[in-house]
């Protein structure tokens, strides 16, 4: 998988779904395919992924790896068993290493930005599934901000779409390595936001960026 | 609209084509559309646009307004003739202002960055669909830059996400004003690049952000 987009249309719940997939198009170097999850007769998401061949041309990455602390420096941080923070993040181990921690005594800054290293509790190989996963894990960059509207208490996504820029590098990661990932938010306005994300393996590669549209409650 | 997605399954055709809609949810807040675009019995593409409620909340804008000339000062630059551009670049009146004219005499960059003032031919009021629009009509950052792969001819897109992020301001603009995008790729691997546009008003509101991952041909 190269591309994914996923648009939400409700909140989904946790428990169980029906996922309806179509082929839109196999081609020759692009293959198109649609989902839609349905809960309780519900259509609570649309998503299209673009699955395309690797092909040899020359490359460069002009991004920066941000330069962090190695995982086993970094803070661990635990869910707060005091907030009622998604299960879903029960299932990854967290080590901040950009931003203050959400919701702890450390000084928010202005820019509104977190990150860390993470990796699944229990390793299986890592794949664009779960790069795709990891992109809308960790809590929002716009808690970091001092700028953050007061009201803010969550933030529901519109859509969220993931490329997967270096898919030989996915696959040679072991399945107890940890990625980096790098959130921000530059834009909050008129009730919704935007936030980047960049997520890199330990040795350098740009593995994967995701950008999504979020409500601010 | 605040976002749209289109995921290319072939390249579309100049002509006739048959767009296909569906309301998928009508909500209070959320209103999620998708659309076909049908030429010759084949589906060329695949859009998800998500229509949202303005909200009152606070806000901020981080991303800087690129510190450029106004357009009366840029170069304008009519498309060229003894190339095959796209006839839809006729439709706009484009001024350079951010990084090398493409396929000129000046000098590449290393940044793979371009950008400039850009308006419609004919005025008509500003919307989000001009928006959309304009979001893959300048020429592919890429050119810019002297890290190009020698090979590189062209970059058909794979998927485009557009997000408004102020339709007030959008609505204020006057129908001949000029927008200015600023576009960018910092990543090229494995045959794939990825290119972000921001588009800001003259008065320095961010409109919008883009985002497309492209096939290096």
């Amino acid at each position: 998988m190269r591309s994914l987009t996923i648009h939400f249309l409700r909140p989904p719940q946790e428990g169980k779904a029906y996922i309806e997939t179509v082929v839109e198009r196999v081609g020759r170097t692009l293959t198109t395919v649609t989902a839609r999850l349905i809960q309780n007769g519900k259509l609570q998401a649309l998503a299209t992924a673009a699955h395309a061949v690797p092909r040899e041309t020359g490359g460069f990455v002009h991004a920066k790896m941000p330069d962090v602390r190695p995982p086993e420096e970094c803070e661990a941080r635990e869910p707060a068993t005091d907030r009622d923070t998604p299960s879903m993040r029960d299932r990854y181990e967290q080590r901040y290493a950009i931003g203050p921690i959400p919701f702890s005594e450390e000084e928010r800054t202005k820019e509104a930005r977190s990150g860390g290293w993470i990796r699944l509790k229990e390793p299986r190989p890592w794949d664009t599934a779960e790069i795709a996963a990891i992109s809308d894990a960790w809590p929002p960059a716009i808690f970091a901000s001092r700028d953050m509207p007061p009201t803010s208490a969550g933030v529901p996504t519109v859509d969220l779409t993931v490329h997967i820029l270096a898919p030989e590098a996915l696959a040679n990661l072991a399945p107890d390595a940890f990625v980096l990932v790098d959130f921000s938010t530059r834009a909050v306005q008129g009730g919704y936001l935007e936030e980047d994300g960049e997520i890199w393996s330990a040795d350098g590669r740009l593995l994967a960026q995701a950008r999504q549209l979020g409500v601010v409650l």
